[in-house]
């Protein structure tokens, strides 16, 4: 555990937050700045900096818990979707994986940010981003 | 599996696609519109409307493919980071559950959505969302 990471500093209880899920591989609490009231951060225990490092024993404790909080918005909050969302690396504000949970509704001004889109030039370019994404796949990455 | 679904007809063959990784629980393919190039959508091969619908037997499944679809693209593309992302419901353009994983790079743009955050009136309040959540997660939402 890197003793600068804020979030296993929560994780430990030695730092104070919200927390709404504390089992023995995951903890869940609420992001201090929410995009809505809600926004919650799920976040495996043990230090983990992205998506990539996470290890499979972790990927049903750490989304099973996502999805749990995602149906509790909808059932507790009145929500009518959620966003769940990891910013790896890039944008990611503290370097300990944690997946935001968001209660979504209509209307709610979030929309914007899933543009402006790009485009393929052509067909053959789009098939060479899939060819060569599927041959790093295939290979085990 | 609904006719009109256009995912499912992706996933049947029916419907021309960039695939980059097909399996007996998961197809991957580009999103026609990306954010940026590379962005793939990971969907369950079983029409699955959102998260809260994902059978167990399929996390592992699904989040395992995003994952290396992920670590793909920092190999390939030599992304820097990812942005991994559900949409249910609201702003789900297809309701057919699929996770964007897409290709970050530092100054790309897209730090944006992440703004304006909100605020809880006190610790109080915040509590008090805390403490509702995680009532429903406990019981088992």
């Amino acid at each position: 555990m890197p003793a600068d990471c804020l979030f296993c500093r929560i994780i430990a209880g030695d730092e104070p937050a919200s927390i709404m899920l504390d089992s023995p591989d995951v903890v869940a609490f609420l992001d201090t700045r929410p995009l809505f009231k809600g926004h919650t951060l799920v976040s495996p225990r043990r230090h983990v900096a992205t998506l990539d490092g996470l290890p499979d024993a972790l990927v049903v404790p750490l989304f099973g818990a996502a999805q749990r909080v995602a149906t509790a918005m909808r059932d507790v909050l009145g929500a009518q979707g959620s966003f769940v969302a990891i910013n790896n690396v890039v944008s990611q504000s503290v370097p300990h994986l944690h997946v935001h949970v968001v209660p979504r509704t209509k209307g709610d001004g979030l929309r914007g940010f899933f543009w402006p889109r790009t485009k393929y030039a052509d067909d053959a370019e789009a098939q060479s981003y899939a060819d060569r994404l599927r041959a790093a796949v295939e290979g085990g990455g």
